[in-house]
């Protein structure tokens, strides 16, 4: 039983000044977790009950699944990093140190590598296959931006599984295992989920999910559609329309269009001094065309432009998704000084990818690049199909091309998705149009195939004594992160309210007042309760007012309250439901039973909101 | 059930390379851990399981000792550690890196300086203490020489508790229930232990045991007295002989004593040409002196003579936990290259220490050194006491200074404990005689103080509203070492054979033949005795040989293995005991209960060896 008077615990009054999330201003100010440094937290007591309930649940669920598990240090050598490539594709998101003798060490993100070496260490046979493996492990990431507490940390703790098949039939078959515990996990801890489509960034790979936790504060933004399409944002394909005939289209015209830099502003003069005869001219009608700069994960960086309808923005994250590993920003000044053939608000294809690269210069009207580039690489949006026709820039101030045709007038390096995601566009399975929503990415499975087996070697032989390369999966689930949308999940304005079976104990019990009788009784039913198996916090405090009490058993947030006070002459007790809302009077001769049914009802449901 | 056929296990029947000790070598080949770096090991199935019953029980009685679970992270910022003065003290053992902001981090080897602002950060009454602490955590060392397994490794885990209290009592009581605590864990877990006075090395404070197992393999020197008296060699106190009347001894003279450099050159020359009339001259006459450089926190590097009797050897452990947080090191030919005043073979106290510093030279009959010091620190072994006579260096080649007299002719800045101890010196205590043996240390507690509280700002208003400092206790388990320990203690020439409550498993059921019938009877055998609440492992290998899978089972080392074999057409199995060594054989009937009986006396008892 715990006790409020010795519990190492201080709820605080005010929230913390960085916690922007409910679950994060709850968890510090109900004494759960605190702050170490950014994306660092210490967990109290009653965080780590919650942690320990929430690991059981993933552990016994991992088991079920045929999993085995197993542990990996945090701390690596470089080797097996340098060999997959992630010691370069992590970039600036890797803790990286050197020990005594100056060799290079890691703290692990994930461990592909190590379970690819461990296998290859121990098996060799395809008798030994299929594997699966995991831990429940301290992760690192030197996030950018760590934000929302426990959402997006630097050191947190991940369940990171591996599968170990011979063939694709294989791993699409463990796939399948590992994404039926996971639906069983995050059903039995009451964690509504969106198993979404995903790009896999820097972990290679093809077929590949996330599992979003659709709450508001996510950052992760993922689309869905009526016929049942969902996929994150990175992920989603553009449905490209069909090709256009051009036959009859006339030649391109460059007008002059001064004071164009912008889309809107190029509109506008279009539709006054070139008027269109049939409608007008509209954003869509333009091509936009976009200067990114590219850093590679060998440090090299490009400039890349991507041209789309003039309607859209390139989203940040899509590209980034799009071109990894390597790191996408906006081009600098800096950037568009070295390159004066890029004219701002004024480029076009002509300076742009093949045709430029043809003729040996970096842009039409321009000279070379301060540094001797020619032409700068060049992407289309999926929309910019055969026969589209564009008003665009001429890559000289004040003029643009209208009439421009793709595939007749200009050409690129390829096409990239990299264009946002709009509400209403189309599913690209043709299931209806797209509507946006926001989530918390609380587990990722993907087939991994054999990106890191044939990296480090990882071969078994085959019923004829054949050497054959080993395919994996891998499948990760945030296991603090889930404290943190529990928790966001299960709060009102007063605090947290934990569904039974993650809360840090059942029953909160408080004693008011002053008479040796209410602590004597109320002492008593704990006790009882406890006996029963159901577990309590017993607050014995002498000197705290009630106030206090009901204050701090609200914000901690157990599903029941059992209040031992004035009623306890007339011999009733009372039993609230923190969830529900409700209180009830009862006798004190039934509040134990009672109140250990309640908590048995609420233990046999996954509750959740 | 453990199925040996899907079990991650390949057991070697070589030795690893690396492996000096039985521990290390059987829990790697046994397939209980493998290496991932140097001092940096990851834990497959079986070693993941013996693991977690250690943790079990130190987490049972640090709850039931009245400690609450709490988790810090492990990789921390600087500022704590800057503060507390263990950035630097920690010297080339700590873990550093930095953030991507460039921020200076560590991966903590303790948490003393993280558990110390938490309570600063909740509490701040003295109604709030005595509090105590712990965490069971993954813990960072960068060992110069990490070996032996697990025994001395660089990323390991550890229990480490803290208690809180307001004054020495309160300490000296927490304490006592830490200690007790500690009893209690290793006799649960069947682990023998010497506790053992300590010095406190680069933790601070004053009272300290260390927890010993007595194992030949250990690395931690300690010594006994058939009184009781225990303590590691760094914490033994010298047995001070009284002061010797000197008022009727000769002056000191300097004598030729060409080519004695050595003292056993130095004792043969005296016995030859200056004999002295009762007895032969012994090393013991003679008054060594060892050159030392000493490296403070700060990089300052010195050097320090310590002088001590001839026939003592100063050992560098002690000299280092004596001169703590300094460095020791022998002095170099460059040091001595530096200090032309000291003579190698020819040192004596005239160049040294106040005597040498009244005069204002280095050393006496030579120039000050290249670097401009005067006189060297100079430190006397506690035997070096009042009016004894000394055959000590004149500080010039090929010359000894003959009835040297302490505390007449020379003195010293201080005494220090660095010379060697010795079997048959006496114990501090008066308790007999001291005897040498070797441990692993599996814990250390001690009492702090007010070192991190200072440092820090840890204090609380006590009953009249004053700010007190809180005094805090300190005490740490080794849990990994703990299995090494363990597997140290529990093995013969072919395995491991762990006693039953830390045995990955309880029974080893082998299966041997191709023969259906003993399969479906083995498996019947192993599902019963699941029912029962009993470990199995199952050997359910067609293709493996009866003597693939004896070895395998001895080798892994359950404490109980079942053979279902040939006998089984006669209606019996053979249960044999690993540790025993005994075989019987048994009617199938009776084996279940048999066996199960058997595994529950064997948790009934930690039995050692």
């Amino acid at each position: 039983m715990l006790r409020m008077s010795t519990l190492f615990l201080r709820t605080l009054r005010e929230d913390p000044a960085d916690a922007e999330v409910a679950s994060h201003r709850l968890l510090v100010r109900a004494g759960y977790i605190r702050r170490a440094a950014p994306g660092i937290y210490s967990w109290l007591p009653l965080g780590l009950k919650v942690l320990a309930k929430i690991e059981a649940v993933v552990r016994e669920e991992m088991d079920a699944s045929g999993s085995q598990e197993v542990h990996f240090p945090a701390l690596l050598p470089r080797e097996p990093y340098e060999a997959s490539g992630r010691w370069k594709d992590y970039g600036p998101n890797l803790f990286r140190l050197k020990d005594r003798k100056d060799a290079d060490y890691l703290l692990a993100p994930t461990h592909e590598e190590m379970f690819t070496l461990l296998v290859k260490d121990l098996y060799s046979s395809y008798k030994d296959l299929p594997l699966s493996l995991y831990q429940i492990q301290t992760k690192y990431r030197d996030e950018a931006r760590p934000r929302a507490g426990l959402i997006r940390g630097r050191e947190f703790i991940m369940k990171d599984a591996y599968t170990f098949d011979l063939t694709d039939e294989g791993l699409a078959a463990s796939y399948a295992i590992q994404r039926a515990a996971y639906i069983r996990i995050y059903d039995r801890l009451g964690v509504p989920y969106v198993a979404v489509s995903a790009m896999s960034g820097a972990m290679g790979g093809s077929v590949s999910e996330e599992f979003l936790c659709p709450v508001e504060v996510g950052e992760d933004t993922y689309v869905r559609s009526p016929g049942g399409y969902a996929a994150n944002v990175e992920a989603v394909t553009t449905v490209v329309p069909p090709a256009v005939p051009f036959a009859d289209a006339p030649a391109p015209h460059v007008e002059d269009t001064p004071g164009t830099a912008t889309i809107d502003s190029l509109v506008a003069l279009a539709n006054e001094r070139h008027p269109r005869p049939d409608r007008a001219w509209t954003a869509a009608d333009t091509l936009k065309n976009v200067v990114l700069a590219v850093t590679e994960p060998t440090g090299e960086r490009n400039l890349l432009v991507i041209g789309l309808p003039g309607d859209r923005d390139v989203d940040l994250k899509r590209a980034e998704a799009a071109l990894s590993p390597a790191g996408v920003e906006p081009a600098t000044d800096a950037d568009f000084a070295r390159h004066k053939g890029l004219v701002p608000g004024y480029i076009g294809p002509g300076a742009l990818g093949p045709q430029a690269r043809e003729v040996g210069v970096e842009a039409a009207g321009a000279d070379a690049g301060a540094d001797g580039d020619t032409a700068v690489r060049y992407l289309l949006d999926p929309r910019v199909v055969e026969g589209t026709r564009w008003i665009t820039g001429a890559n000289v101030k004040d003029k643009h091309v209208f009439d421009l045709v793709a595939g007749r007038d200009f050409s690129a390096d390829g096409t990239i998705e990299a264009a946002e995601v709009r509400a209403g566009d189309p599913a690209p399975d043709g299931s209806g149009p797209l509507e946006l929503a926001r989530g918390v990415e609380i587990g990722h499975i993907f087939q991994l195939g054999t990106k890191y087996a044939k990296a480090l070697g990882l071969g078994v032989l085959d019923e004829n004594g054949k050497a054959r390369v080993v395919t994996m999966g891998s499948y990760g689930l945030g296991v603090t992160r889930v404290v943190a949308v529990l928790a966001e999940l299960n709060n009102d304005e007063i605090g947290l309210r934990w569904p039974a079976h993650v809360a840090p104990y059942h029953v909160h019990v408080v004693a008011t007042g002053k008479e040796d009788a209410v602590y004597v009784a109320a002492e008593g039913i704990s006790e009882a309760l406890e006996t029963l198996g159901i577990e309590v916090c017993y607050d014995d405090r002498r000197q705290a007012s009630p106030g206090v009490k009901f204050k701090d058993a609200e914000l901690i947030g157990a599903p029941f309250i059992i209040v031992v006070g004035k009623g306890l002459e007339a011999g009733t007790v009372e039993i609230r439901d923190r969830r529900a809302g409700t209180t009830d009077e009862v006798g004190v001769a039934e509040a134990v039973a009672l109140a250990a049914e309640r908590v048995r009802a609420a233990l046999g449901q996954a509750a959740v909101g």
